[in-house]
């Protein structure tokens, strides 16, 4: 599907506390995430960049050593290799995210 | 920069009509666009897949066969080599846009 209105997507469950979207092209992973609150993804990192906009309520995220609560209008770009991870605390967060689809 | 605010971001002028701001890492390409009213951007395809979201304002855009006319909260998926164009009409648009960084 190559447009989505993130107002009325349907998603599904991707692990508890998260509920996702997802479209993968040739090179692209385009996802849409609904994450609900006192969540976290603990620190990894990919040899790949990963990028994304939050569209509604708020998640700390650390990228490298920067950290930063992001809501809506705030952007992330997570370069190839860099430790990062997120946390919800009282408010859940929607997410537009974009990775490098792998081989 | 790994965060952008984009309510305050400075956006350097891309061509007349468009001001953007952009960030390339190892593999993606991730760009604003503050897109101004009667624009448009003719049809043309690349090997690689582009995607987005629409932040503030309006925009049509085709995509393949598909048209649609995009505000915020929606998003588009431009798989590689499909032909895509788009246009804006009495309002401006904000974008948020991500392509693969070609090497």
């Amino acid at each position: 599907m190559v447009f989505w209105d993130l107002s009325i997507l349907k998603l599904d469950e991707f692990r508890p506390g998260i509920c996702s979207k997802v479209e993968a092209g040739a090179n692209l992973i385009l996802a849409f995430m609904d994450i609900a609150p006192h969540r976290e993804g603990p620190a990894h990192d990919h040899p790949f960049d990963q990028c994304g906009i939050v569209v509604e309520g708020e998640v700390e995220m650390a990228i490298g050593k920067e950290k930063r609560t992001l809501n809506p209008m705030m952007t992330y770009f997570i370069p190839a290799g860099e430790s990062h991870s997120w946390k919800t605390d009282a408010l859940p967060a929607k997410i537009v995210d974009v990775t490098v689809k792998q081989r």
